[in-house]
């Protein structure tokens, strides 16, 4: 009939990337199934450290996020006396700023009012006192969706020169992705992995350099915290980042959503927004910045609800109303996000009577993936081949493998990554589902694999133990 | 710096609609701050028929849906012995399908298995025993989300001849935007008025011929039941349509979103999916058909929850693996709106526990509802100039308003819509918030306002004292 696919590069993209990951999901689908069917294999369940998912890592929601959400859902609940009262009155507040008292209302379709202005005082708290306003929040169905409707109004696609966006690499995949689809020029730059894949300010101007006359360079993303790297940048860093957008005329992009999950000691998130601010005039007042975060990615891990938020700071007016309509035309993020956004920027304080469980959930959870950090550390030192930098936030830890050249000789034969060689074979042999670098961008024969930290600790022993098993084995067939 | 907004077309189209809609519903806002503020006026509060949220006009959530949604968020719940058994039972059942037992993990990204079975079901019960795969369907962030989705597929921005879709007249404002917004062309059709709004055949012939040069015609948006119309069409129509779209090869975007409100007697509906079942060959295995439903627009009115979903029918297996994978891109729908989903198309039956309540309730909401159209419907008649087609369906009414011509030149020399000015000076003289037929499209020289059904019943009275009090002097003031 009528229908043909039209954006030829962009179904190639995504396709070859589909077909990639099917592999590996749908490969660990399957011998889950047939594990239920009764075949034996010599592992009981697949293990999956394949994506960001708390709760499906096992690690339970925080029950005062889960009080409010079924008072919210159900607001005969707000007579249980067996509630907190912190909850009960937490969840009438929030129904007061729903139409009809009712999470099934529409909301702005920028959030609610109130949320919006909680994230605002989170944000001002965060940063030490600097001002935020409700007018440059817009929440979200997750970052990623705010993420996509930035780029819409970054990208040129009517242009006779595509709008280039410096993307690091490793980095998420979706988003390079979402870029060729939407016909902009991926324009990378290299996290230099050998120390401590931090971000260097040269490296930025050998990426954009190498640009001209291919694309107009509009904008630069980062990931920091960076997935799946687990580095965290150093003031110093951000200052280079944001002057050298300054002088480049760049948007900023940037991904904040792992800013909750610090785990290092000597590391500090500062936030791009509260470096902007204390920089010199025209700086502060002139670089333009989009700052995402998330309920997703927080110790909160709520995933499943989508919701998230973008701060935009030193926009254009006459841009940010065009961004306000954006989000205008598609009805409004979802009640139930926007209520995990609320409790994530304004948990129980002390003194609330929530307030020593929810702060030891949030410590036990934290406890769990420190622990989990350390142990896959322990492993990597182990194996002869495998090193890791040090870990420092995030959710993931991604180790760089020393692959057989046998190894490598074969994959290449099959018309395979060597990294993805790796991960099929130990998802087939040991039911442990992990990320091949290849899916994030490495340096040319260079591989990585990518592991999801946050598992309950039963969990991660599991993965680890067969990983090790898996590993050395693998070098031996190879060697 | 960097960033100018690019497309013009899109920025402006957008804006001037938006303009449009930000000047009644900022001022209906302001107006009801001015209230709370302690300004007199001669009404206590706003009263909003602008936008089609049952739970915003008054009208209570399905106990059933929210004490799942709250066990649900909330798994302490399912030791409740309050809780009815079905409830607990339901809630476990679906919290078994989510990674970690939790609804704060990812699902599938077209949603969770489960669900999708489920829906296949309600399909094939609802078109009497017509066979629906989950593999068609895919959940979404509401159908309108799905809807975008599609258009991304069908539309080649890429051509040199624009694509084009038929669009309904009056029809849903936003689509016709969205349209706008990805460079394609809007071919509007008229729905005829007299004849109760119905959709007459040779319209789309002379809409489709007038489109000739111009675009290249590739999709049939429909809207049955219709919104703001409030018609249903009958098989025949429907057969007409479908005949229709295979001889001019259209992919048919059937949006059957209203299809649980219908509550004329002599009405019914009947998907597009059924009457295309049972053509003849080669008709029936090759028209394209998407067909769109949601949480949001039943007597269930979750709108903040977000779900909704499409199935695909013949569509091109290889466009089919395109769509899944831009659903794949984007994360999963937000997993409370998949339980919505869930709840809509598998309902107590009779024996559950809850069955008695949710359907004395689904039974109330339906009689407030079709009490308020008989009210309005009476008030239009008594209304001097004031023409309203027979309602059949729908959360809508579109009665036809004879503007006196003094208002015609006083809106025309303020650069006004008469149906705008009307609409504003209702919201400030009497504090009741319609819609200008402007919004929906409408024959030249013709207007009409639109008005939400779904409240609250001393709300809806209120509404219509406050709008026959404004009528009659508005008449007066441009005789």
């Amino acid at each position: 009939m009528g229908v043909r696919v039209s954006r030829g590069t962009m179904m190639s993209v995504l396709q070859i990337h589909r077909s990639e990951k099917d592999i590996l999901q749908s490969r660990a689908a399957e011998i889950q199934r047939e594990i239920q069917q009764g075949e034996r294999k010599i592992f009981s369940e697949v293990l999956d450290l394949s994506s960001g998912d708390l709760h499906g890592g096992g690690i339970k929601p925080i029950t005062f996020v889960r009080q409010v959400l079924a008072a919210c859902s159900y607001p005969a609940l707000l007579e249980d006396q067996s509630l907190p009262s912190d909850v009960r009155q937490r969840a009438e507040d929030l129904l007061r700023e729903c139409a009809g008292g009712s999470v099934g209302s529409y909301s702005e379709s920028s959030g609610m009012a109130k949320v919006r202005e909680c994230v605002c005082e989170f944000i001002s708290r965060r940063d030490g006192g600097v001002s935020s306003s409700p007018d440059n929040i817009f929440i979200s169905t997750g970052s990623q969706t705010a993420l996509m409707k930035l780029l819409t109004v970054l990208i040129r696609p009517e242009h006779s020169c595509r709008t280039g966006v410096l993307v690091p690499e490793p980095g998420y995949a979706t988003f390079r992705l979402a870029l060729q689809a939407q016909q902009a020029a991926v324009i990378p730059y290299q996290l230099c992995e050998d120390q401590g894949w931090t971000l260097q300010i040269q490296e930025l101007r050998r990426a954009l350099q190498s640009a001209t006359h291919i694309c107009t360079p509009a904008a630069i993303y980062i990931c920091n915290p960076g997935n799946p790297t687990g580095h965290v940048q150093s003031r110093t860093s951000i200052e280079e980042v944001i002057r050298f957008a300054a002088e480049e005329k760049l948007f900023i992009l940037a991904d904040e959503v792992y800013q909750d999950c610090v785990f290092a000691d000597e590391a500090d998130f500062v936030s791009y927004k509260k470096v902007l601010s204390e920089m010199e005039s025209p700086i502060s007042s002139t670089v333009e910045l989009a700052s995402f975060h998330s309920a997703s990615k927080g110790f909160m891990g709520e995933c499943g609800l989508r919701g998230g938020y973008v701060e935009l700071v030193n926009v254009d007016p006459a841009v940010q109303r065009y961004i306000r309509t954006l989000f205008s035309t598609r009805s409004c993020p979802p009640v139930p996000g926007q209520i995990a956004i609320q409790l994530m920027v304004d948990p129980p304080k002390p003194g609330d009577p929530s307030f020593p469980a929810f702060t030891e959930e949030v410590q036990s959870i934290r406890d769990v993936v420190c622990r989990n950090v350390r142990l896959i550390q322990e492993v990597c030192r182990e194996l002869p081949g495998v090193r890791c930098q040090p870990l420092k936030a995030g959710f993931f830890v991604y180790p760089r493998l020393q692959i057989p050249p046998k190894a490598i000789k074969w994959a290449k034969e099959h018309q395979m990554k060597a990294d993805m060689l790796y991960c099929m074979r130990l998802l087939e042999e040991e039911g442990l589902h992990v990320r091949p670098g290849c899916e994030y961008g490495q340096a040319e024969d260079t591989y990585h694999i990518r592991l999801f930290v946050g598992t309950r600790a039963d969990t991660m022993e599991a993965a680890l133990r067969r990983l090790k098993t898996f590993h050395t084995r693998f070098l031996e067939d190879f060697s």
